[in-house]
């Protein structure tokens, strides 16, 4: 379809970020499983559990909108996956595949985190307050989901990778 | 190359982002000329400037490591950078078209905040001085750049899109 409006852009983007959590709900749990630390399958089953309430509130966004909803293929998060099993391929060492992970999964989680909240800032200008609220919430979790990587990778990953 | 220890991981995630870089010194020229606000293009090209010494500072790290700078297919920048195009490309309303050149571009920032975020904690576990305090320069930069386009966004260019 031909963007022209903001409004137009927004349901676009919804679209694309759609695409990209039902993808995630089917990758998170390989990536769980892929993982050597519990507290890392910890980490990504939680948030898979997360994820599928994020797909449920782009559904209640459409619907807001009076729409169905839709799916639109995220270029970017393949690129992003495919990165990342690139990368993951290659390692051999337990420990150094748990770095590689965290630091995959939070280039996925930081897209995101571009994305609602830039997805927020347009419901705000566009006058959406429900999509507003449910923008808002899934991007404090997805910044949670990242702080709780990154705090993984600083007290134990990091260093079980570099010994 | 099969990737072992963390320090082989960091040399192939450097590689990544190198290519990264490089790609954006040729991509930025271009997202400046399509955006219409004088005020996005004059944050585009001061963006560029930052990112040619960013290029620099990945040389010096990989000289620092006794390496020659190589760089590695970034299929999440590909990706991105696709999906940017895409979306871009459908869209016919200038003022619509400086919201969507914000959001994509944001969408290369976080990817860059992960990337760097990830170096710079890697290097600091591995004992890299000299690598981190080169790698948290540039990711106090791409953090700044993308709190830069959130203000753009925020203060005028979302509203007129939204008119």
């Amino acid at each position: 379809m031909a963007v022209k409006t903001l409004n137009d852009l927004f349901l676009e983007t919804l679209k694309d970020i759609y695409y990209a959590e039902k993808k995630l709900t089917r990758v998170l749990p390989k990536i769980a499983k892929q993982a050597t630390s519990s507290a890392l399958k910890g980490a990504f089953q939680t948030h898979l559990a997360e994820t599928e309430i994020q797909v449920q509130r782009i559904e209640e966004i459409f619907e807001s909108l009076g729409k169905k909803p839709v799916a639109k293929k995220c270029e970017a998060l393949e690129g992003i996956l495919a990165e990342a099993e690139e990368v993951t391929s290659e390692i051999e060492n337990k420990q150094t595949l748990d770095a590689a992970i965290i630091s995959s999964a939070q280039t996925v989680e930081h897209y995101e985190i571009a994305r609602y909240g830039t997805l927020a800032c347009w419901s705000r200008e566009l006058g959406l307050e429900r999509a507003e609220k449910l923008l808002e919430a899934t991007l404090e979790e997805e910044k949670g989901a990242d702080e709780k990587l990154s705090g993984l990778a600083e007290d134990f990953v990091n260093h079980r990778a570099a010994a």
